[in-house]
């Protein structure tokens, strides 16, 4: 895991290509009275208008399309808390291969429908990272099934790195700060290398609930922590970084913070309120961040990543 | 109120270029999962991103911009349930009028926050017909301010009118559907001169709340109707039509479908879930008549106005 091995300038621009057609080129928003209330402007990249409602469709599908025609024949598998579940369903309907899902079972009810609707099989397992890996391990065993994994894959965070080479193509100006939540990490990773191709200047800041605040121990330690406890709105970020990621973030990423729940809530309501959009709690996790240190952005330009918006309308918190 | 009289192809042309600057060319949206769910080409004009996060938006700053200086001096009032309120506060901010508002007292509280937060100032008032024009009869008498009708005013239908003006030229194809709301009619009037005008083989379709069912009896007969019973989740279009709105929705209009308060909480989440966009329940009229009457419109390609998405998050029906 040095820099040498990490997805190169060249590996993102043909991970582009490669997916352009089975992805959306997500529209960028902008508020006035958002930008009026922060001090700041920010440039929303809109992911959750992307095919099956988050980024992670870009990391799925360049996944697949990497596999060999051999690799895919006895299906793909992954395990996932829900939108990289939708991305590799999606993805393997686009070239015909069966999917094999391990979801949390207590996954948002909306997540397991729209896999189920991509026609794939899932699997439900208690909610902890060893007993995903141990339900993934027993359908490779079973089926043959090539695993995807859901973030510490190279080939998941070059695709994942796209969504914020689109946003720096989209925004005319350079940006001072871009912005991810961080889970896994394969978002922000990704984020992270277009930032050092694309805009060198640009500083990557990410943000992190802190009912699941394993990334920013491992940013400071080097090693893979686990967070102190477990327990966040922000279901799309409950699992630790991988190698891979962490080793993207050491070098590359300026600064993790820390946000409430409260300020999660707050902050997606806010989006919801001002903007018409649907984006989902770990969406809106960056934009909490920013929310509660105006000043370490204050009169900047700011990109955030708005990750997803696959919501559960029969549970929300307002 | 002949067809002499009503906003000609100029006016609404001039009225667009006029008004350029003060509002957003909104985006128009497709949903390849709700297309194929109803057998049917949608093409969603989003409003809801508009200023004010509404149409109305277009037709308030027209009226505003097309008075006379003189006619400015002692403000601008207007009576409105909600959206009209927030579109003659922002115009009469932006020429540095002051803006008097009445609205009925069970107004969603969001948007009266949004009017009080362009500087207007309410007055609050029982909610009906009768009611809110003496309160603005009042003001008028008290302040000299020039009243702004809702929708009854060929200024505010021709800045209706740009929405659907865009919306065709958005769309590269030809439309074989154009559909709108329906209260006081300013939208569906607007929308059906332009579709007369720039693209005459569409037809204007319009969707209308069973709880305030006005328009289609006003259709019938040619008077101007009161609903049998008033009562919907639809809150924008509470109002009865006008003697302008319903001259140009008898000539141009072909029909007026109803739905239920049912079928508008159904379409406005599946908006809501499948295109991750905040539509309030007035702007998902038109929708639900189409979910409803899918045999009417398969197979065509059709225009819907999204007209807003002021909701109060606090009282979602779901």
């Amino acid at each position: 895991m040095t820099p040498e091995t990490f997805p190169s300038q060249a590996i993102i621009e043909q991970t582009h290509e490669l997916i352009r057609h089975y992805i959306h080129r997500t529209p960028v928003f902008t508020n006035s009275t958002i930008n009026q209330q922060c001090g700041v402007e920010v440039y929303f990249k809109c992911e959750n208008f992307q095919k099956i409602g988050a980024f992670k469709a870009r990391g799925g599908i360049n996944a697949v399309l990497s596999l060999q025609e051999s690799e895919r024949t006895n299906g793909i598998t992954t395990h996932s808390s829900g939108n990289h579940a939708q991305a590799i369903a999606y993805a393997a309907r686009q070239v015909g291969a069966k999917a094999y899902i391990v979801m949390p079972d207590n996954s948002p009810k909306v997540k397991i429908n729209a896999v189920l609707g991509y026609g794939a099989e899932i699997t439900f397992c208690p909610n902890t990272p060893e007993d995903r890996e141990a339900a993934v391990q027993k359908i490779v065993a079973h089926t043959g099934a090539t695993f995807i994994h859901p973030f510490n894959d190279y080939r998941v965070i070059a695709g994942q790195a796209t969504a914020a080479k689109e946003l720096l193509e989209q925004v005319e100006d350079t940006l001072d700060v871009l912005m991810a939540p961080v889970g896994g990490g394969g978002l922000l990773s990704g984020t992270a290398l277009s930032a050092h191709y694309f805009s060198p200047t640009t500083e990557v800041i990410a943000g992190e609930p802190e009912g699941a605040a394993d990334a920013i121990l491992s940013f400071k330690s080097g090693q893979i922590e686990r967070a102190p406890f477990v327990k966040t709105i922000a279901d799309g970020l409950l699992t630790p970084l991988g190698d891979k990621t962490l080793a993207i973030i050491r070098e590359h990423v300026k600064e993790i913070l820390i946000v409430s729940d409260e300020e999660i809530v707050a902050a997606m309501r806010l989006l919801w309120e001002r903007m018409k959009i649907v984006v989902e709690p770990s969406g809106a996790v960056p934009f909490a961040a920013l929310m509660k240190h105006k000043d370490l952005f204050a009169g900047k330009k700011v990109g955030i990543v708005l990750t997803g918006g696959n919501v559960d309308l029969g549970k929300l918190p307002f």
